[in-house]
């Protein structure tokens, strides 16, 4: 399943979204066009809008709404990633250099802030105080989950519970919310409300471990940044955390912790333990059990060409290779 | 007049504005909890609340809605100022260690979104989206006026129009937002908000004035930083500006932005310059201008002990000496 395909049910309201967030990259200062151009041009997969406009379909049509909703997760979604490249510090970025590399980090809270401001004035305009509360609560989770990753960041004794609380609230939450948020604007029944939150929280939990797999297992040139990178920044995420249970006593990202001066050392020997062994097998089936849990939400929408396009959108996100 | 005594109409509110922004100072992470407390007590003179509280009683007093507003207000401006930090790369502030001097930059990003978050959250409490898109206008004011200020910094060509429009959107807005979000919480008239939004603009033209020239006479213990830091940082100010309108071929300020490795030197004849001369009485003076403008805008509210108080708090503002 292409990216091009999972788009082209919404095609149309796609390019509003579009024109939506270039309005948003119009500034009086040249410097500032320049650096908002360099973060929304290095063109994601718009998934979150596609989830947020197809979600949209579930009750009322309501464009006007829907578009603002659409364009304002992914301004949010776009802000923290610049905000996420200062707070680790990363020079590249989808193989493109970040905002604070080619600028300072100064620039980069500030452009962050600026689009913050940006993603929080488009989803007023869906004139709704639910959807923005809804915008709020996800703020929180993601700025919570962020601070906790950066807080245990080198920590040994975590777990699979913590990470997966850790990843719903930096990622689950805005998949959630952009299905939720459709939902809501098109004024759907509870029961549909509540199937697609299901679905965008499970959707976004598969995103984030097959994320994290891509780390371990994913070609440098295609992902744009090294392999490993999490691990060597502290972050324990799936493969790590059950390369861990398996060799409790002895395992390089124990040394990896331990001994960061020798740092690249020892995570080339967890990258070949975990890519040696079925860990990344089985962390791909904990991510299928996920994606399956997405599609289950949907059983309960009428099944409908939009219903399928979302179930493609899960398919697409668990095959992705970068 | 002094801060306790600007306080002393809205004592009881106050307090429950203090209580909603502790219940956000707790995490269930210590070092988030430490920072928080860090921030949070580093207590400032809780101006903006108190302007909001005491506006929102023209109309119909709502303490459920106008607390949640005046508390997001004084969160989001401590948010901004743990950004500025970062920005500034400031050590200190209100004679305390910034949270970027104690931890790091990347912790003071992310706390600031925290806090954002946090604010946010709040806003919505105020039920009303029209309050939650003063909120939003005022965040795109704040972040396009920092964003201003950085880009425009060691430009020798700028004017006082446009220093006047520059803190208008980084400090003004807010200012007015905090008043205007009273009256529209209360449910004022059209006629009486527009009075309470001019109000607030003006004494937040006031504050900022008046925080700049402090920059240059203030003694740098009661200010908790070094005197003259905004030109050393290529921040053009009111008193700068005149300096350079005066002498308009030699002036230190050019010397200082030709020649930053010499700053130190050339910003000692800058301050002498400006202390020397009648720059910083024409300052007060324009200072003193906004303050009777944001008096005269209250000549429309009905004459009661809460119109006498927000004259009040414009006298202390222009007063004050740190």
């Amino acid at each position: 399943m292409s990216v091009a395909s999972i788009h082209k049910p919404v095609q149309q309201e796609l390019e509003q979204v579009e024109q939506a967030i270039s309005e948003v990259t119009r500034s009086e200062i040249p410097e500032v066009q320049k650096m908002l151009e360099m973060v929304l041009s290095a063109s994601g997969k718009r998934l979150r809008p596609t989830i947020a406009l197809l979600a949209g379909r579930f009750g009322e049509y309501r464009p006007q709404h829907l578009v603002p909703l659409a364009a304002s997760i992914e301004l949010l979604h776009t802000a923290t990633l610049v905000h996420d490249d200062v707070i680790d510090d990363s020079d590249t970025r989808r193989g493109q250099p970040t905002v604070n590399s080619r600028y300072h980090n100064a620039s980069s809270v500030m452009l962050g802030d600026y689009m913050f401001a940006h993603a929080a004035d488009l989803i007023c305009r869906t004139e709704s105080i639910e959807v923005v509360k809804l915008f709020t609560r996800t703020l929180l989770a993601m700025a919570g989950g962020e601070l906790t990753q950066d807080m245990t960041a080198y920590e040994y004794g975590q777990d699979t519970m913590q990470y997966f609380h850790r990843i719903a609230g930096k990622t689950a939450s805005l998949f959630a919310t952009s299905a939720e948020g459709g939902a809501k604007v098109a004024g759907a029944s509870e029961e549909w409300t509540k199937s697609l939150h299901d679905y965008g929280e499970n959707l976004g939990m598969t995103f984030q471990i097959v994320d994290d797999i891509l780390d371990f297992e994913g070609d440098e040139a295609e992902l744009g940044k090294p392999t490993g990178s999490d691990l060597l920044s502290g972050t324990l995420t799936l493969p790590s955390l059950l390369l861990m249970e398996r060799h409790p006593d002895d395992n390089p990202v124990k040394k990896l912790f331990a001994d960061k001066q020798n740092g690249n050392e020892h995570l080339a020997q967890a990258i070949l333990m975990i890519r040696d062994t079925s860990i990344l097998e089985e962390s791909h089936a904990v991510a299928r059990d996920f994606r399956d849990r997405a599609i289950a939400s949907l059983e309960q929408l009428p099944d409908t060409a939009d219903r399928a396009s979302l179930a493609e959108v899960a398919d697409h996100v668990i095959e992705r290779r970068s």
